[in-house]
């Protein structure tokens, strides 16, 4: 990858391997707009795109990414080639200076808009460690863990961008111990580290097998599927959760193109039993992907899940979300689940972390957390490898709690 | 209710005690618009605002209802009572005339878009007999049936209108007699019968006491959640339901306003034990609605659910959806549930009308059904009592089952 002409350097996680897309505006009153990330740089994507007459300066001219996403796989690759031109030929820096800003001083806004939101629950670590938590003496698993990848519908509209302040959810729970459900605040706040994918190219009739799966998907982002473990542990029989996640899920406002993460492509956890054909693998295209992630609370560094040990890739996810003829939506987006691996300092999620509250972790300013206290802040990054020496970032998901409204 | 200049009959359920708006368009290529029914006739409503220099005609100038949803509970009086003066006064006869197209010869299209949609279970009758047939041995109610009206998030990119054909879903499904799950088209593919709310004006910070409802929902319609059982009982634990329902709901063109339907009010049952005080109906301000189902299959009837009857109503329903913060948008959607009343004749779904397939029901043509067959129709009707004699409608919801596509 040759150098920029901005001076990044190599090991920068928005380097110009990266180059993901997103939407901010200028502290000065100016629209939300469409943007590229190179180092402590946004380009404004659609001023660069009209000042070099390039033919895509329609689509991205909008306030959210889905023109763009919609439009397709050549067209994402004539604009990534288009960026990369610009960005590491000097001929450009001259006209393109104008149309760069610091991201330091930009407001991120949500990078599209969202369609249906599907969550999954495609670890197996993580499903293992729920089931012991939440059924001790039962098989952790249920019996169609391992046949398909189990997911349900979030809620669309409270999904926000990253920096989006988190209020303490009320609600109901029944503690065990408890005769009658109470009514209050949470109790058990947590949160979910997961990736999320978004759909660019629309399909009406479903269907969509694995191996289309970069037909149909546009990039990857970082989510923070926060949980209320008392309302989601008394309301989750027989339909599954419901209010003890539809108040808020954080998104990172940077989306990473796939075609970024093709040096993360891994083969994912072998699979027993064999799936289904409609869930196999395409042969020689796996799609585990190779991301790091490192959750923080309050800046300390609290646990680093692993994307590559995920047992359902998102490809898979794609083919079985669609399978039933549930027809793709552009900005439609769909989320891993948590992310766990086998070690307890990668587990996603406080439930996991803490063991149900039985295992406090310590931070390293000598407090405990179980569970989330007002005023936290919670920040999830992901770094990959790309081409050489460089990182590929998907940048972070923060949100700071704060105390419910009563 | 004054007569109006058309000639529409008292009992007619769609005569000027309804007035119900839908989204319709014309044969001759004209684009999707406001419509009002009025007996056999729409009304462009757009053109006859502008005609009439009406102050809302911006807002009905739309191919969806969600402007005139979203301008409030001020708006709605205004625009149903100028519809009222315009078809009751003849004076308005001559200019209007040409604004009304037969109901008959119009198509009509999903009426709102749909932000989220959520899908609740709040008929006893229903959830007992789910109960009992899924789980028999175990208490037909789960704990925290009786606390809350329990729901969960359906995928809105599939909700489609009256008429839309319905494709069998395939997926996977794994019978108590299967060592292994199998794929397939599902071979149990049912209905649930029930009414739909829409959301007018949005609550960002969620939160909406029972007694608000009807400063937020715009009105009532009918919803078909169809629902393949077989793939719903495979993957249901421990996430809820997801591709048993994802595939299509289907919703009626017409969307009867809530103070069409407050003739139709009254007293729910009896909630016992006494809800959280969030859950309480507001004192003298019932909504429990008198809206009474019809089911048919290819025009034969099959059951008559009484709405009446549900525990929890759409004011409870809002409340609880809410009430963790959780934000309404123009255009979310939320469902009832199954509407199933005591009796077996008044069951809203196959899976209770023939006890999971043990009891086929027979229809008049000699034929029998547990589930659906491909190239059945299923037609959902409800009407209610209007002031005086008149009846109000809520027109009908219909699909028909076309086979599975390989």
């Amino acid at each position: 990858m040759p150098h920029t002409w901005l001076g990044i350097a190599d090991d920068d996680p928005f380097g110009p391997a990266t180059l993901p897309y997103g939407v901010f505006s200028t502290g000065d009153g100016g629209r939300p707009r469409v943007g590229v990330a190179a180092g402590e740089w946004v380009l404004d994507l659609a001023a660069a795109a009209h000042a070099q007459d390039a033919p895509f300066a329609e689509i991205v001219d909008a306030p959210v990414l889905n023109p763009l996403m919609a439009a397709g796989p050549q067209t994402w690759r004539q604009v990534r080639e288009s960026l990369t031109a610009w960005l590491t030929d000097p001929a450009y820096e001259d006209t393109l200076n104008r149309y760069l800003f610091e991201r330091a001083r930009v407001r991120m806004h949500l990078p599209f808009e969202v369609g249906d939101y599907v969550d999954f629950y495609s670890s197996e670590h993580h499903a293992t460690n729920l089931g012991r938590i939440l059924r001790p003496g039962q098989p952790p698993l249920s019996p169609n863990w391992k046949h398909l990848p189990l997911g349900y519908h979030g809620r669309s509209g409270t999904v926000v961008v990253s920096g989006t302040e988190i209020v303490r959810p009320m609600g109901q729970r029944k503690p065990p111990s408890a005769g009658e459900p109470e009514f209050g605040p949470s109790t058990r706040l947590d949160i979910e580290a997961e990736v999320g994918f978004v759909v660019g190219v629309p399909a009406p009739g479903g269907r969509v097998p694995v191996s289309d799966f970069t037909e149909h998907v546009f990039g990857a982002f970082l989510v923070n599927d926060w949980s209320a473990r008392d309302l989601q542990a008394w309301e989750n029989m027989p339909l599954g959760p419901f209010l003890g996640k539809s108040f808020a899920t954080s998104v990172s406002p940077w989306v990473v193109p796939l075609e970024a993460l093709q040096e993360a492509r891994v083969d994912p956890p072998e699979r027993d039993p064999e799936p289904l054909e409609y869930l196999r693998d395409a042969p020689g295209e796996p799609w585990g992907l190779d991301l790091r992630l490192e959750v923080r609370i309050n800046g300390h560094l609290v646990a680093r899940p692993p994307f590559s040990r995920m047992y359902w890739t998102p490809a898979q996810q794609l083919a079985h979300l669609t399978v039933n003829g549930a027809s793709l939506r552009t900005g439609d987006i769909y989320a891993s689940g948590t992310v766990s691996g086998s070690e307890k300092e990668e587990r996603g999620s406080l439930i996991e972390l803490s063991w149900n509250g039985e295992e406090p972790i310590e931070l390293p300013d000598g407090s405990t957390r179980t569970f989330l206290e007002d005023g936290d802040t919670v920040t999830i990054t992901a770094t990959t490898s790309g081409p050489g020496a460089e990182v590929i970032g998907l940048g972070e998901v923060a949100g700071r709690v704060l105390p419910a409204q009563g």
